[in-house]
């Protein structure tokens, strides 16, 4: 058993509550009893996902209501959107084995976002996430619901936690969420005031391209303390000197 | 891939249509066609389970009817009885894992049964099967439903009948190191400028983390650049200053 903790799953703006008591029944057949809920259509408790649930109320009744994805992440270090690719985003794509390996891995926090049951996770939600996960299914029939999906990463994740692993755990622990968007504010303000947001129709995807790629490195807390100094030592004085001049 | 022929899915006395719908869009998640039916309490055709089966018409389109669960399994080589295991009964109990593993090594047909929705199989189905094959729940909260045990067991098949081929891992090839070692000489250049290596005998040390820090990520060629363009961006303008204040 890996002493890693159990996957968060987080529901991104779910629209009917009967999902979400499928969803944590789904949960609890595998060992799963945190649920993160953002900003449910429908708002929050529903009075639909008790029944769904069958049984499964102690998920429902634990279930976290928040108003958005980031907050959602703050306390987690590593994140895997439950999507299939986008074409627009470069976040590396695993399967559900290797989601699983990487959970048992990483002694932070792990969360799992699923998106809106009709059209899914938005790009805005998947930048958060280090990595993609994306169940191989029939190509010429590819059509699971959020239920089957939830479950689905809740067999593997369980699957994988009665093999035997070595642990490797001399690993930093990956940086909270928190600490990474501190990170990523920091460099969008410096970037802002040398008009590296140029032209404007650009800022968005831009924005969105540098997410990824510092999201990317999985940098722990020390490491991205330490960028942050690299950052402010090369940008400092430059608006040390521009105020002195102005 | 394994060139033993999948799986059929034989769904012993279901209650609802829509159960069969849902079982149905399941299997073809995990490009499972062969379904039969043993004795359904509603009849067969049933009027509910092409809206449950979300697309999934032509597995039911095919499906066949039996009277008996030994007529459904008579060309069979291999059946598995989706069940807890069953006080009365011998037959070995084998996970969903080992289970995929027989069928794939299994050159003759092989059949999963699965029981009616509230009481699930009964001994007499069970003993016509040379295995149980038991999903690993949660001990406290077991409560898979139909169409969740034909999902898992669907998709560990799946699993295994994919394993052989080689990941595909459609990430970004990590940039060659001489481009790596680009960004972190123009790095230390501007470092150097800023008088981050202070005090001089922590140079190396300092240097050594940056290197770390910067090699973790595998950034592509594209992601490289784009972070010597930031870097470029926050240091440049400092510099042009510097420069016309000298």
């Amino acid at each position: 058993m890996s002493s890693a903790p159990p996957p968060i799953i987080v529901l991104v703006r779910p629209q009917l509550g009967q999902n979400i008591g499928k969803a944590a029944r789904a949960m609890l057949n595998f060992g799963l009893t945190e649920m993160r809920i953002v900003a449910p259509r429908d708002g929050w408790p529903n009075p639909d996902a008790g029944p769904a649930a069958s049984g499964a109320d102690l998920v429902l009744e634990r279930a976290q209501l928040y108003d958005t994805v980031a907050e959602a992440l703050a306390d987690c270090s590593q994140v895997f959107a439950s999507t299939v690719r986008k074409r627009d985003i470069v976040t590396p794509v695993v399967g559900p084995e290797e989601m699983a390996q990487a959970i048992h891995g990483q002694p932070g926090r792990s969360a799992i976002l699923f998106g809106p049951e009709r059209s899914g996770l938005a790009t805005e939600d998947v930048v958060l996430a280090s990595h993609i996960v994306t169940v191989p299914i029939n190509p010429e029939f590819g059509s699971l619901n959020l239920a089957q999906a939830v479950i689905l990463l809740a067999y593997e994740w369980s699957r994988q936690a009665t093999l035997v692993q070595p642990t490797r755990f001399e690993v930093e622990p990956r940086a909270p969420q928190a600490e990474l968007d501190g990170l990523i504010e920091h460099l969008d303000g410096y970037l802002a005031q040398v008009n590296y947001f140029n032209p404007p129709e650009r800022i968005h995807a831009t924005r969105n391209t540098i997410r990824t790629i510092f999201t990317k490195p999985g940098w722990s807390s020390r490491e991205l303390k330490a960028v942050r100094g690299i950052i402010r030592a090369i940008a400092q004085p430059r608006i040390r000197s521009n105020s002195s001049n102005s």
